[in-house]
């Protein structure tokens, strides 16, 4: 069965998206640890990072950092923090988190935003992408 | 002045080395997330992992790739985790951390190890780069 992040991809279910490449995607993290977290996942759903053949990952490492620089450009923040976890889907994911201090990090504190404002941050990081 | 990984690098300050290139090195963290937590660090001082020039940024990546899956292949775990977070020391490192629980992911939870359980991760980890 697709992982939810495989759907997210395909269109089956809604995201903020952020960028795409011929190998990776990416869009806002849902339940943010802090405004601007974004997900970048390869478009090949692997479930463990170091799985991923070195190609692979080393497209999924410069794509993430195209697009971490690019929240860090747009959103305020101390620096842009990254994580791989994966512990709950089974299918490759980099967090890039804007860090205003180590609450943001830890994936304890979560922050609500309305559509209004994740549109708003999702446009900013685009923009800055450009 | 250097920064406390510098001098660890330099070899100022003691640590458990796990492996070391032209461009980067990796050591045992000193207050670990979980046995085996190590972390890799760029020879040359920078602040955010950004801030990297292109190639530094993914020789650092390739570097963290082979010293995880090393862990991943010596420290029993569910996988191997990567974060990146720097608020307290200025110069750029990857977190590697075998996962057990999310609880390893926070940097909520320490581990205590003694100097021998210290040396005998290390070992192992070292065997398996081989």
């Amino acid at each position: 069965m697709a992982s939810i992040f495989t759907k997210i991809i395909n269109g089956d279910i809604p995201c903020y998206k952020i960028a795409e490449d011929a190998d990776n995607f990416a869009f806002l993290d849902i339940n943010p640890n802090a405004k601007g977290h974004t997900l970048c996942v390869p478009k090949k759903e692997v479930d463990k990072l170091l799985d991923l053949d070195g190609e692979a990952y080393m497209k999924l490492m410069a794509f993430s950092r195209k697009v971490g620089k690019a929240i860090e450009a747009s959103v305020p923040c101390k620096r842009v923090g990254m994580t791989v976890i994966g512990l709950e889907v089974p299918h490759v994911h980099v967090h890039l988190i804007p860090l205003h201090s180590m609450k943001n990090a830890t994936f304890q504190h979560k922050e609500s935003l309305s559509a209004e404002e994740f549109e708003a941050v999702a446009q900013k990081i685009r923009e800055a992408l450009k």
